[in-house]
């Protein structure tokens, strides 16, 4: 099942995937939230509704000519990993990490497929990073790894777009990762049931203008979709509608030489194998 | 004008502050939201419906019977300040930072004045940190200085309460600022209008079981309010109802010799001069 996120009349709206068009859910269940978080903090059997929607004669929408919001506009929490993959934290000059570099991204810094990334007016060092997105369904407090993965709703990709002079600051990288319209998110997500499990094993890649730039494998994250859940929630609670961000392969722009800034005009793309691409252009900030 | 958020039948919902009591401002205004950050969000003005409240015969619910939520119970972002006192700094073994220490919180971290901290299970490196926090009421990018002060709604008192082992596992301090139940936000905020400018020169407490852990003065803040609200800005939009913490002072348990810890059954106090008093006890998480 694969679902997305579209504004339709200026609002976002929780759709499924029927092959080259959108349903909006509520179209064929009009009692189903049309936020993702909401619909999943009440417990909505989406599978179920997913089905209605695609056997009802509910309009379609051409995927073509659809408007993409953030696939959850609003997440409790976006926690993100830095160094996840082992060949990127050596081209970072880094160790192994023996814990997970966890930073948040808030709602602000998100981005929809299709819209334009903004190259803050502050820095010229903008750059990519094609990530896995993790996006939860079910709470969980002290979860094992062995029971981590049943808090998965979905996968979907993720540009987690930075901005390297203020990542680099202070030792704390938030503030580089959090700049407006960054934090490309979506389109499609693809619930966890029709994947590996924990989604390993699938090719991720990022291209710059068609040219590839990170072209790497889930299964080289050094910690798990399952691992990073249960560390997480030795510490937090995570809620329906969290996101997890699961960190970069190597080939980042920054550790380039010359290093490889993106530019207006400039397209971007994220794609992870049996999840879609997720594509935006750079534009400068006014 | 000062408002806090309290739980009635079970949600949290926005009130002024009449004396020793609480009016609900959706008792004598229905149609203001109950939330703090929608009715921002909306542009609802707060002062009229307060006015109104405060001239009704609504009921009052007295403060020492209320239960009080977060301030904002679920902040679009909580921005925090490491290092952001001259002395805390210098405690810490840093010098004079050039830019501040920027990380997030969550909404699950939040913790109401009069609500138990959770000592972790896996931590007993459970230390307080004092911190005048702002909410935001007017959205804003690229803000100067000059107007920044235009954007906050009001102040209030906040505990950053840190599991100090996590928060050092990786240059990253997100994950030791994330607990469940370790972000003391509250009760009241008392408006920008009846403040000085940028809240600076208040008093700032943290006691301990009574004893004084720390005590400075918010003029003491590297950067003010309105330096941080347009350094932010510079990269973020700020949008009503996020939440500025602006930093501790010099004190906390970890840099005391030996190190206090905080444990079950301990009180924890926050006062703010002419905001007020957050206070917590602590308990081991079950």
């Amino acid at each position: 099942m694969k679902f997305a996120t579209y504004i339709r009349n200026g609002a976002a709206r929780l759709a499924v995937v029927d092959g080259d068009a959108l349903i909006d859910l509520a179209d064929a269940s009009p009692q189903v939230p049309t936020d993702l978080r909401k619909a999943l903090l009440d417990g909505v059997d989406l599978a179920a509704a997913a089905d209605a929607a695609l056997r009802s004669d509910a309009p379609r929408v051409p995927v073509a000519r659809a408007e993409f919001a953030p696939l959850v506009p609003e997440p409790g929490k976006i926690v993100c990993l830095g160094l996840n993959y082992y060949d990127h934290a050596q081209e970072s000059g880094r160790e192994k990490p023996e814990y997970p570099w966890f930073f948040f991204r808030g709602a602000s810094s998100l981005l929809a497929h299709g819209k334009e990334a903004l190259r803050p007016k502050v820095s010229e060092r903008f750059d990519y990073e094609a990530e896995l997105a993790v996006v939860i369904g079910k709470r969980g407090k002290h979860v094992s790894q062995d029971a981590a993965l049943d808090l998965v709703f979905g996968y979907t990709c993720f540009n987690d777009i930075s901005v390297r002079d203020y990542q680099k600051r202070t030792p704390q990288w938030t503030i580089g990762k959090n700049f407006d319209a960054t934090g490309g998110f979506g389109p499609v997500l693809v619930t966890a049931d029709v994947l590996p499990a924990g989604a390993i094993g699938l090719p991720i890649q990022c291209r710059l203008n068609g040219r590839v730039m990170q072209d790497a494998n889930t299964k080289d994250m050094i910690w798990s979709v399952a691992e990073t859940i249960s560390l997480l929630t030795e510490c937090l609670t995570l809620e329906p509608g969290d996101v997890i961000v699961m960190g970069t392969p190597a080939g980042v722009g920054q550790s380039r030489t010359p290093p490889v800034w993106m530019k207006a005009g400039d397209r971007v793309e994220v794609e992870i194998g049996d999840i879609g691409v997720l594509a935006n252009t750079i534009v400068d900030e006014a």
